[in-house]
């Protein structure tokens, strides 16, 4: 399956395209879209929708897969994740994906095995499991393809999950004990 | 002009399409577009943003008016209404819409010239403004008209605005004392 993860900001949004298939996490690309601080908020809500909008007809993710939202102090701060949320998740439907939300906590929890790992840590760990030899241009990059692996083990452990024993055990003849 | 107005909600968003021309104020249409609160939010919010999208294609007004955000102390209230916001503006951006904001105050005081005037009255002043003999259907529907007036009114003070003393005379030769 391929996964687009998606790390919403009117300033920076991150996205990333990662496969998972057999077990097998592969990185497709990634990359950060910028809007001025100096525009209005209705070009750059239209900046940041065109952009995926082409990254989602060019790769053809069935997933997505976004950050449930931080509940920050700053109304203004809380209605302007508001905007870029809702014009993805709006995109994602229109576009018919499948859409997950996760907490940073499960994010970083699922990738690091630690809920309270530093976004530095995530990206070591990201680098580590995909064999990537480059840096990241932005955290908010590399979180975005956080989610997406986030995404893909959260979706096999639930597929594992509804197997049953017989065929754990079919799978795994090694495992018996003679 | 044409002059759509939204008042923006994810369970209820209410549209009014006004026309303003010398002087004049005319209902054209209104109406809401009610969300079931018991689906998911991405379908809800490709539900608005079409039913939204099919009224500018058919009504095509060149002016888009919506209120500003309010400031309330719950933040999943803010969040669900920074959603509804953004593809509102994502669209009228979309469609090049000449696109204003108003503060509630602001519409009320415009209207019915009172900043604290209840929704029952800016109601009431409307239809005495158009002539209209229906109700609305809820005080979503009218306060999305009001916004729509709100707008007429303020281009058309700004319109004035930048007339010169001798337009006004020339415009006004009763009001000269001779």
């Amino acid at each position: 399956m391929l996964i687009l993860g998606v790390d919403p900001g009117t300033v920076v949004t991150g996205f990333g395209i990662v496969k998972y298939e057999k077990n097998q996490l592969t990185y497709i690309h990634s990359g950060i879209i910028r809007t001025p601080k100096t525009k209005e908020m209705p070009p750059r809500l239209e900046a940041i929708y065109s952009e995926l909008d082409k990254i989602i007809k060019l790769y053809k993710p069935t997933q997505f897969a976004i950050e449930t939202a931080f509940y920050n102090k700053n109304v203004q701060a809380v209605l302007k994740i508001g905007y870029v949320r809702g014009i993805s998740l709006l995109l994602a439907q229109q576009c018919k994906l499948d859409i997950s939300e996760y907490s940073p906590r499960e994010i970083k929890k699922s990738v690091v095995g630690n809920g309270g790992a530093s976004k530095e840590q995530v990206q070591f760990m990201i680098k580590k499991l995909m064999n990537l030899k480059n840096d990241f241009k932005t955290l908010d990059e590399s979180d975005a393809v956080a989610i997406a692996i986030c995404h893909a083990f959260k979706k096999d452990s639930l597929s594992h999950k509804s197997g049953s024993w017989k065929k754990f055990v079919d799978a795994n003849p090694h495992k018996i004990i003679q």
